[in-house]
């Protein structure tokens, strides 16, 4: 572990100052010399890169393409640590997948982290350390950044926010407009994982067995497929498929028909969604990605998906139908036809 | 102010169906159906602009030059409204200067808000329409976002993260190794009112007068003396002038000379930072800027600033000398030196 000196404790008592060597002090945030200290002993050393190394307020990138995507996410996971990730590897995989659904290939990342005074570095570590081994897997770099100290008991633990720069690809060209009637609705493998994976860690339920969360940076993933001509994308994150599914439908126009015997859901998720009463469909995915291809691309992408080790499980889930009530409609086990709804109330918070 | 409507309250009694109309709720964070409506009525109310107003998770933009400068801050500035401004017209002006500073041209901003369940939404669009004024002012478009709403005490009231784009001037060479002894040292006006503004509102204090944050995007400044050779530039926000000096001195391995005497202060902060023991050149300044410049520059680069609003107070307040200890030294009213040290504690948390 990094050990972060400070040198505002001299006076204090000896359990006190063993606390401070190994706590975040409201001090690392005040932009003076323990500020210093923490950006160079664990931000720069674990996200180390040119960019950083210059230590200004500013990253100095020369793009290779001026057309681009930029976009933000802040994450507020609650617990910080969950089977399959933690609130770091989430940051990173969050604002990758978003640039990679919008048809853009993910570069940049900055970071700002807002953290209660009283974390511990280990964990603060293990944090920082799981960003960077993400970044690296997605090819990224985390060029710029801040860090904010707030008081014990004004945050909860640590927050992030991630922004992030992707290139736009010419290969690619992601737009609602291009969805029309019989296009195909493909998932690129099980839902809710994510979602159920922090809820049952929150609530410390033990039956979760080998569920986790299925955080993973999509890029690759959407590399792989993009010579299929895939019309749209989008990461059904917070709010779940169901609210994913909807905006389309509302966004388009046009009915989506998703089946339900179709959907992918593990056995664990299933198991905790009962516990919980939560349905599965509004569970959110940190590793999926909702693809709306013509239908005589489906099956080819779906091939290219299941090459994958991220799209084994990739489905054809639904498709879109001529009738235009924005509305979407689940074909259930027995046959008959439910509208679903986005989420309307706050069944999941603190989830990413 | 925006009415958001919420549609999952219908059972509850008026009283608190009444609140829950006036406050956010933890379902606006949800990623659904209130997710959606305050996004729509809030946020893309006030920041339109057509890269927002396709309401997808990242923005399209053409970058008309693929040189550019990307930086983030978080702002947890406690209470969230002071003289002078609010955490919103702080979070563009911070993240719009430190582009300026690094010699680019701020044109992009995308902010990521975490918000305490129970805000009123009166509060937050003040926070709101005041970023969006402050961004037209600054010429620049706040492009992308996101809401995370978090439990009541999870968090203090609200918090925000902007990154920023700019586009690198050609006509600006802003570099640490530049600097050479002789080069003056300017300020462009009064030090220390935005982290006195902020403590005098925080603690109460009734004799604060006319003191208020100088809190201002600073671009528009910088524009108007880049043809003077600028060799550096760096905004003295959390840490104050002394410890951006230091910053400057420790890098660039020479020694500052700072002059107390040619120290611009007003009587309000002076007075405010007796009453609370704080030296101003250690209280956070939010629209100053530190200019580094060649000696037989310096008259030039003065002229400049002071024909403008947020100039008029610029002085020369010290030099690089020819002394390689990295120091800064403080010649003192009665004619003697004192080594100045970055900010060491946490003198003022929560003050951006």
């Amino acid at each position: 572990m990094t050990e972060i000196k400070s040198n505002d404790n001299k006076n204090n008592k000896n359990t006190r100052t063993q606390e401070h060597k190994n706590t975040v002090l409201l001090a690392h945030g005040s932009g003076g010399r323990l500020s210093h200290q923490l950006i160079r002993d664990l931000f720069a050393k674990h996200f180390d890169n040119d960019y950083l190394r210059s230590l200004s307020d500013s990253a100095e990138i020369d793009l290779t393409d001026p057309k681009i995507a930029f976009t933000t996410d802040s994450y507020v996971v609650k617990p910080l640590t969950f089977p399959g990730g933690n609130i770091g590897k989430l940051a990173i995989c969050g604002t990758v997948n978003d640039l990679a659904v919008a048809g853009a290939t993910p570069l940049f990342i900055s970071c700002g982290f807002i953290i209660e005074e009283g974390i511990s570095f280990e964990l603060l570590e293990e944090i920082v350390s799981s960003m960077a081994k993400t970044a690296l897997d997605a090819g990224v770099q985390i060029v710029t950044g801040d860090t904010k100290v707030v008081e014990k008991g004004s945050a909860d633990g640590c927050f992030i926010n991630t922004a992030g720069i992707g290139i736009r690809r010419d290969d690619l060209k992601i737009a609602l407009n291009r969805i029309e009637p019989g296009d195909a609705i493909i998932v690129n493998g099980t839902i809710g994982d994510h979602g159920m994976a922090v809820m049952a860690s929150r609530e410390g339920l033990g039956l979760s067995g080998n569920l986790e969360s299925d955080c993973a940076p999509l890029n690759n993933l959407v590399d792989g497929i993009v010579s299929t001509d895939i019309k749209f994308m989008r990461d059904p994150t917070r709010g779940g498929l169901a609210t994913t599914v909807c905006e389309i439908a509302e966004e388009t126009g046009y009915n989506v028909e998703l089946d339900a015997l179709k959907l992918p859901i593990s056995e664990s998720v299933q198991g905790i969604a009962e516990v919980l009463g939560i349905d599965p469909i509004y569970s959110a995915n940190e590793g999926k990605v909702i693809i709306v291809v013509g239908k005589k691309a489906a099956d080819a992408t779906l091939e290219k998906l299941k090459a994958h080790p991220l799209g084994k499980e990739a489905t054809i889930i639904g498709h879109v139908t001529d009738e235009k009530n924005g509305r979407v409609l689940m074909k259930t086990e027995i046959g008959t036809h439910r509208q679903v709804s986005m989420l309307s109330g706050a069944q999941l918070p603190r989830i990413c």
